[in-house]
């Protein structure tokens, strides 16, 4: 049996508060490059060589000890010590016993932070059916992948936009955000966005077609920020950030608003959440706040894949990824996402395609 | 032109925390009982004979000065010091020069704390078609009401309940909670509720149908109670309540639930109100919170109304009102809202019938 170095990022323990480099560490084990690998009880399983893996913050709640497990999502468990990181990856199979995967075929969907991954029971394996030069591979960890889907039915699905209405994106230069922010543009919104750097800020106004955007560091008072950018108040607002925004924007939202909470970043490396505490305006203001798990959705996939492809080939959606090279820069480019150091998508290129 | 007494309860000064009697005092005017009294600008007006006004929590967020003006709802404006207090009441009409009120008739919605009230542009105004013996007038203060809008529009309509779904009423012998207990039972859910006296919590369980109910100030540990009552997780969570108990709700919240904001009476006579700090739990578990106003659902009362009706003269429904006798006691009922020692819906009988 051929056996093959299988470099890895580990976690090396439990992350309490802001993630640190020194909590991974890259380790190289023995791969057995074979399908005999795969258990003897019969269960199908895919051998991938991945070529890249994103850096989603869901991610940063499994490196919790204290994580609160929801069976059916991503977040089911924590990670162990010493495991090995799990997330969505872009991948080329090697060997499958799987009739939907055949070797020299691309596909996405959570594999490890490792060269090889041997993926049992791949029901979160996406097959990529089509490879194109307009279409770069690793766009399945962004604006074709999770992220993609989580903004499309976020935007559409869950907040039913109408042309007029005003939209508030927080992280509008995000792997989520600057996809809002174009979909808002196309249905004709009038749409504002934050970020926390000049360079995402420019991004979004003049990549991403934001009317407006502001630097959120920048105002001492958020509140009147977003009172000046939404004098008549926000019709949707994409959460992506929780905490001090949402409390915030609760007090402007117009009358019949509707919220989607796709993320909130700006509370997972804090040991105990902010409070929040504007909720009770949801009452007079017949406002929704809706969460919101993108698997849940994989019926819309097919039809937003057209969608996104053909926007991509008109010129119509723009995509920004931020690429580090190497599983060796994966602990500084994860830990660089909760300093807002990416611009755009982050993701790790694993080995070339 | 013939002049009457008109006693009338006014709000002393604004309310900053809880209630007191102090904060009201009650006052007579004189009144003029004639239609003359209409503005000259040819504004139409209905004079009417109050015979019941309700205590409804909400109208505590109109006695602050902080007051933050909700328009287009009953929150629209804080009530002024010296003035009348403003809320549902059951009249009758003494003068009308609006086409679809005569003398006579039985109204409801909103008038004065007061025997007689003139008011212009009656379109919060509902004629009351149907006096029988069965259906107190009362009731359209309470079930036949805005309450009981409340109760339908926010469980049916907002919360789409299923058969068999787990449902967690708080102020389950309330004017709104003990419908909504109820109605869960009609759908048949598994239903509980949590109040603050054993009285109420009887009531939940022997006079409502809830399948169990507890007494929240006696458990220490609210969240533990909340898991040994709901050891699988709650579907919808109807919140009177808002604080503390929305905040354990939300860890227990089975995926694609809906939690109906209705009211948040923990909060309304906090300086500030309390952090909801486990807001992130809508995501991973889809998750939506809806806030309404029941006046959105006018086109629903109709339908409503057959419903109730018929329900109550097939026994299918029960009711249960605190009736306090007479404007002089409206201050202390007022007050006893917030202290829980209601039992029912607390309404103010100003006249016989």
């Amino acid at each position: 049996m051929e056996m093959r170095r299988n470099k890895q990022v580990v976690l090396n323990n439990y992350v309490s508060g802001w993630p640190k480099e020194a909590d991974f560490r890259v380790q190289h084990s023995q791969y057995s490059n074979s399908i005999n690998n795969i258990p003897a009880d019969g269960t199908v399983a895919v051998l991938v060589k991945n070529l890249y893996v994103a850096c989603d913050p869901y991610m940063r709640h499994r490196m919790s000890s204290r994580h609160v497990s929801h069976p059916g999502t991503i977040l089911r468990n924590s990670f162990s010590p010493h495991s090995v990181l799990v997330g969505y990856g872009v991948a080329r199979v090697i060997e499958s016993t799987h009739p939907d995967f055949k070797e020299g075929d691309h596909v996405w969907g959570l594999t490890g932070w490792e060269e090889y991954t041997l993926i049992p029971n791949p029901h979160n394996l996406n097959k990529i059916a089509l490879i194109t030069d307009d279409v770069p591979l690793s766009y399945y960890l962004g604006v074709l992948g999770m992220p993609g889907v989580a903004a499309y039915v976020g935007f559409y699905n869950l907040c039913s936009p109408k042309a007029g209405e005003t939209v508030y994106v927080s992280s509008a230069s995000g792997g989520v955000g600057q996809l809002v922010g174009q979909f808002a543009k196309m249905m004709g919104c009038y749409v504002i966005g934050s970020a926390g750097t000049k360079l995402k800020v420019d991004l979004a106004k003049d990549k991403f077609g934001y009317n407006h955007a502001f630097n959120y560091k920048e105002e001492h008072d958020l509140g009147a920020a977003l009172k000046r950018y939404f004098p008549e108040g926000i019709d949707i607002y994409f959460d992506n950030v929780g905490g001090k925004m949402l409390d915030e924007v609760l007090l402007l939202m117009k009358p019949h608003g509707r919220i989607a909470a796709c993320g909130m970043i700006s509370q997972y490396n804090l040991e105990e959440p902010e409070g929040i505490k504007n909720l009770f305006n949801l009452i007079p203001r017949s406002v929704e706040i809706k969460g919101y798990v993108e698997t849940d959705f994989k019926h819309i996939y097919p039809q937003y894949l057209d969608f996104a492809i053909k926007s991509f080939k008109e010129g119509s959606l723009n995509y920004v990824e931020d690429v580090a090279q190497g599983l060796e820069s994966a602990a500084s480019a994860f830990v660089g996402i909760f300093h807002g150091r990416n611009v755009g998508k982050q993701i790790i290129r694993v080995a070339s395609e």
